[in-house]
């Protein structure tokens, strides 16, 4: 049986999503962690497959993965039995059976995607250290200003980093909206100096929203000025884009979505 | 000269607010790491005094503490220069010059914290995993019928744990304001199954916010009712209060009172 796994997660701890192994050793990643719970509940190895490869630092609020299951393992509660061995900054909002055919990466039709500024000449407060990146205040109409260039269907290679071989770098954002308040979802006290970008699109390159990120508040600092943006997506090479690919640790992956519900659930929704 | 420092922290590296020695090594404290701070910009020895001892895993989004420091470093802005040293997860948020006879702890009128509780079958969420306790989902009346009981000027002898050798165990409760959908000031999205307890009062004996917090989550589980209080309280004793003690990672130390304006800027007022 194919599962449907959508997880959360804090990032900081962790070498990003994929397991990968350097100098030997299996560095940590959310991957690792899932596999091995897999393999502790049915005593072999599972292998999981995420609908994309969130970077070291980076959160998740809904990332998606699937997993092939032995017939005879169908009726574990997967939800709870996972969640009872993955650490507690992993967790499994939800398990469902999904068809056979299911993908988690390819079949995914649109993506959403936080980022969370603290705009303050001080470093952020610390409970919301890690899940902020840091820079001097914004002017938010500059940064507005900026968006219209960025939405719609565009060869978005400008804003890829190194390591992405796709050869179709065409991708649509949906929207880009601007939270002032915000970091990830949770709604801050009036006076706290927080923004959260939320990036709607049909994919994302690798680093794209951390580099779009980056060229939004590049914006916001008077650095680039916005009608410079379509120059930029011209030149289809990450070299013409001045702004920096924004910290890891300001990115949180909310929501993969999919074109219809051909899911049944494998265990009961959750209330969260 | 005296300063008045006001900081924030998350306390879940660390063995509480103050310093302490276990076999022959230092523990991390918050205490210790302001004491280090202090030392590395001044080259020697500064004693600071905290308005409260925090236990371990306990944070604080207003700590106060005071520390003298020599005549000829009153012209240092400390609340940027201690930053600069302090790890992430300790802030300070303002320094002001204090009169000379101000002390943190003595002169604190009140002091306001807050509990904040996960309730749900599944564990909290990932990123504020560190800032709430786990419990089942409560019954928001039968907690709010025991807030009457707590309310006002009381012995609250029942209420603190071991340790607190203090004789007169009196304390005035001024409010318990029960914010549901909040976790430590931050507001949740809506489905979020979350409730923060906030607690304003003259002062609190060891672990009796904590305390209090595990009564009233009894109260809301049905496992104590209100009724019962009066008779823990006239007890005396905290073997006659049947609530456990409240996980420390659902605390923080919000504000501490004092009762004048006493303080001259030493530093420009932060923003937040």
């Amino acid at each position: 049986m194919r599962l449907k796994l959508t997880l959360a997660y804090e990032g900081t701890a962790y070498s990003g999503w994929q397991i990968q192994i350097a100098g030997g050793k299996s560095l940590p990643t959310i991957q690792g962690k899932v596999e091995e719970a897999f393999r502790r509940i049915s005593g072999h190895r599972v292998t999981v497959h995420g609908a994309g490869r969130t970077d070291a630092g980076v959160h998740a609020e809904g990332q998606v993965c699937h997993a092939d299951i032995d017939e005879n393992l169908t009726r574990i509660d997967w939800k709870r039995a996972l969640n009872a061995c993955l650490p507690q900054d992993i967790r499994i909002l939800e398990s469902v059976a999904a068809a056979c055919g299911f993908h988690a990466r390819k079949d995914a039709r649109a993506k959403r995607y936080a980022y969370s500024l603290w705009m303050h000449k001080d470093r952020p407060l610390p409970r919301i250290r890690n899940f902020t990146a840091h820079c001097p205040p914004l002017d938010l109409e500059g940064l507005a200003a900026a968006l219209p260039f960025l939405i719609g269907r565009r060869d978005f290679a400008s804003f890829r980093n190194g390591g992405d071989e796709t050869s179709d770098t065409v991708r649509e954002i949906h929207s880009i909206d601007c939270l002032p308040g915000y970091v990830a979802g949770l709604r801050c006290p009036d006076d706290w100096p927080v923004l959260t970008l939320v990036f709607t699109g049909s994919g994302f390159l690798r680093q794209m929203a951390r580099n779009l990120s980056g060229l939004l508040v590049y914006t916001g600092l008077g650095k680039i000025s916005p009608e410079r943006i379509p120059g930029i997506i011209d030149a289809g090479d990450r070299r013409a884009m001045p702004g920096p690919c924004a910290p890891a640790q300001g990115l949180s992956l909310l929501e993969v979505i999919y074109p219809e519900p051909c899911f049944s659930p494998q265990s009961a929704p959750p209330a969260v």
